[in-house]
């Protein structure tokens, strides 16, 4: 059960297939053939190549035939898929070869194809978000003047209703929608740096290619971002308040099923392999492990933050492994939430608390 | 050593004697206090206690002398100090003690003295990397045109000027500053919900109380923020987003004083008490531990954010324990890029690199 | 790229086909199967079933064809793949299903599934490390009186031997042998309480029922350990001590390799994809990636240490996610190490240094 | 409320006056004068200095008096005290000071004096680890056969007695005391390696002097471990595995106290500054909060296994920051487990449940 997202079983519970087909292998490639299609155009466009051979290029690298098993070999070897990757572009460019990759690097490929991801990761994010905010509206409306008791340092308080905690789960989508929406951009980034970062080598045309990419693949345009992880570790940040605060709502909720009377019930809890009598909260029990997953997370990645030189290599390998699980995380939790809505029965109770 | 910033003789390393007056339980005290007076004077200003007896009650609670050993040995039995508090506060104010906190609960005290400490704290690092930028700049100036070798993973790559290294380590302090920014008003944020986070009890008078109290004490006003920690752990990623590119920042200084010949020379490095001839990067070095601590740090932030119910206890707890150390983190870090600054001698050659 | 274990290309440079085999679905559907058909068995030799439909019930088990697209859907709901696993078994039995599972809990199954993957993946590890600490020894022997620079806070200090340098990456691995030897026994260690831990309702048979589910799978017998993770919490620490102490074995070598000129020289360093004059070294730095991906993920392995009551969904959940890849980094970091051994063209030199 | 160990208040709930001292700046200090002391009687027994000369430089170390303003000073610029201290002592040693510190270095001074800090740790846990297991011990004993609602998956399963609850927090003190007794030998442990950790330039005295140190400093003796740091990291892990354990005591008496009725009373719960019906379950809440703290602090502690080349500033000031804490939180935890023991009034139910 090494990957829980695309188990077999597991991913019956983990598992997010809209989301894992925007940060599959298939798609990663494709955004890297797209960035280097969109650069072998960007040749032409500036120049460097000329049209004919830049479009002979662009054309030859989207219809080439990639070999995956080559690309694992090299990427033994060279720690990345980049070389090879280029090595067979080249190769199916034929004549045109030289109009591919010239002056770009292996972390402008990995990096922009990174960005794609991020891109239609927000999009994704967004409309869950937005569904979830609107399912708990719904919920609000139907249950909100209910009566609960309000719970305090893990002891029973004062009389709430059932809105009052509905608002401490609604209210940070909202919040989440307007950090979703600044930093999309921020991540949804072109980067083109060349080996150290500088858009030399290019007769002075690095900043026009740059422009030329950012157009082309829909990314954002600014300067290089090889040793700035900044926009990416605040990103990771946003995944885990997500995450994380829907972990409220999922402890809230388990919480509130083990009450005796539960003041929650939820359709299709999880069975029991001993106890028939059981409903188990297994969706609120994911958010919470989602959430504590998430949180273990961002700490990799804020170590992620140093990165020496013009690029590590060290510190980037570390960000391949952990984010795409945070997004993949995030992505769920954000699927669990809205499961959990639609199959409520009922929450609170119509009676007066006393103390 | 249980505390680095506030030891006799690390914190000749780790201090920093600005910000951590900043968080002294002194601050704290004052603040809960501030709160408390200010609060007092609502009440009278919405007609809950007279205006005289609430003008009485806020000037006995702004002259009451808090006995500390007490508030010690309570907030062993209670959790926190806020009971005995406003048992002292109370027998201060004498006849107007039914104007003192009448309403109020815990958490607002402390959670609104924590929102005064992080307003200021936001000033003291906005001028903090306000400098540091300058400083870079300047660095930029005098030495920017100098050969580097570029390095990519941990490898000589190409020549790049001495600008293009310390243009990595100066474009993230900008966006520092956009993110202080917009987050200081949702940290500086006044907390007031009362026992369960509805302002009740208060003959309706609950919204009006907070915006007395937010117009008085100097902060955002807004929903109670009880069981809602985004905002804070949001802040906690900021705090870690600073020390991370600043430890980026003292990687490659380490690693260009390790060059031979070294590639930086920084005046006044550290004395070994083994070898004279060393000259070791300090500054540098704390810089990167300071990074990997903040990393550290964040991941328990997000721990926190499952707050349970309406107030949680234990996690609530944890941020007392990471955020005010985060904070002195990276203040500390703004502190020591300046010194670095400051005691730069010469960085990279005046000739041409070859490989 | 959502795991970089078993990504198409990725896992050229993170895979270890012998690991995950261990941590393979196969695997682990394979050692559930095992525990119910032993289990079955168990019943019949205490004579809670009769002997023959014990037998039988053991063969119909280890004979059924699970349908796992089933197991993934009943997932989904349940939280886990057991319910449903029991009742494709107890169909398979058919008559014999009364001798199926009767008295155990969905989490004896997965955990002692856990238990024969973490006893597999011990013997694997140990060898690996013996073979490790072959090759360094054999490193040394080749080279260990050369000279090379010490270094201390990332500053030439005085000249050590080669030898030194290799002692230090060495001295840990006897160590993790024996904290491996210790710790083997309990992680590989039979998982049995029934629904709430106390192996009740089996007529006073629930410890003869575990002497020999234990002797059958081949693991330890004990109490059962539902809400006692602290065997697992701590064995996560012992993957991340050897990922750890090889992560700095590379961070020593990445250093070496960038001083000029270079300390030490590994054959078939990463291509470039910009400057083929590079040589990249992609083990040393893949080491430094997982020490520190592990060294994320052993919090979260430690806040899994609260499980409350007698079982956990949310904690339990959140090791799944997290343990077998912490597995899988450190039996990669292991291949990886000897991979940087088996490539070593040239490490220090022969000359005296001088300051 | 920068340290939440020794804040003037905030100390009433998380500080330990006993461990406190064991890690003050004066303990620190008093172990660090130890080492140099034995060191120069060291020299005098191997020849390096005469005996007279020795014994007077240790009389002299002995009696100085350290002014730690110039230690913080000092500590700002070197970036460790030790520097200045031996020039402090050196003075204080006059003719003597030749049999001062020579060939030792600034980290065997700190290393050694943090061994006797845990050492002295150990003996303290040790204590509070069999005290608890008594009081749980006794728990059992008087309320061990009362019924209670065994809860699986934050639901209600089958009753079990209090005695099952109780013991799974007390298993694992056990396995504790026999991790501690394996790892404190590793921990208190002599640090001696001289500058580059060869105990070189001692005329071949290096391992007799080790040897000399280890006795008079009652340490264990082997080889220096400058740049080893898996013994301080599994230690770490310790110190995380038992307030770990504890805090799964502490979520369970916190679940309890919130049931209706509630399944566990305890005197002296904390007040409410709102609600005076309320008795929070603080201790219980803190057990929480400790582990947590622990499990995120443990990762830093992991990261610090990265100590490149033969001694680090970074990695290892970085373990300054984080050990001391997690050793203060253990020793919280095990005492507010005791506190939390020592107030019990009930637990569990005479009737039978029913589901």
């Amino acid at each position: 059960m090494s990957a829980v997202f695309d188990h077999p079983w597991l991913s019956g519970l983990f598992g997010d297939a809209e989301m894992a087909a925007l940060w599959s292998a298939d798609a990663h490639l494709k955004h890297m053939i797209g960035f280097e299609a969109a650069y072998s155009r960007a040749l032409g466009a500036v120049g460097i190549a000329s049209p004919e051979v830049a479009a002979a290029a662009a054309r030859a690298i989207e219809a080439a035939r990639i070999d995956t098993v080559r690309l694992a070999n090299a990427t033994a070897t060279d720690g990345l898929p980049v070389p090879d990757l280029v090595a067979q572009l080249k190769a199916a460019a034929g004549e045109a070869a030289a109009a591919v990759h010239k002056g770009a690097t292996s972390q402008d490929v990995i990096d922009t194809a990174l960005a794609c991801c991020l891109r239609d990761s927000c999009t994704l994010l967004r409309g869950r978000i937005t569904a979830l905010a609107s399912d708990l509206a719904e919920m609000r409306d139907r249950h909100g003047t209910r009566s609960l008791m309000g719970r305090t340092r893990m002891q029973a308080a004062l009389p709430i209703t059932v809105g009052d905690r509905i608002d401490a789960w609604a209210q940070p989508l909202g919040d989440h929608l307007d950090r979703l929406d600044r930093l999309a951009p921020q991540v949804a980034k072109l980067q083109f740096g060349g080996p150290v970062g500088t858009r030399e080598g290019l007769n002075g045309h690095g900043e026009a290619i740059a422009a030329h990419l950012a157009r082309e693949l829909g990314l954002a345009n600014g300067p290089q971002w090889h040793a700035r992880r900044d926009g990416i570790a605040e990103f990771a940040g946003l995944l885990s308040l997500i995450s994380g605060s829907l972990g409220k709502m999922g402890q809230d909720i388990a919480l509130m099923a083990q009450q005796s009377p539960p003041e929650i019930s939820i359709a299709g809890g999880g069975a029991s392999s001993a106890m028939p009598h059981k409903q188990n909260p297994v969706l609120a029990e994911l958010l919470v492990t989602l959430a504590r997953f998430n949180a273990t997370q961002l700490s990799g990645m804020h170590q992620s933050l140093i990165h020496e030189q013009e690029r590590s290599g060290a510190a980037w390998a570390l960000e391949w492994m952990i984010l795409p699980q945070m997004v993949m995380a995030s992505g769920r939790s954000l699927s669990a939430a809205t499961g959990l809505c639609n199959t409520l029965r009922s929450v609170g109770s119509s009676g007066e608390h006393s103390l």
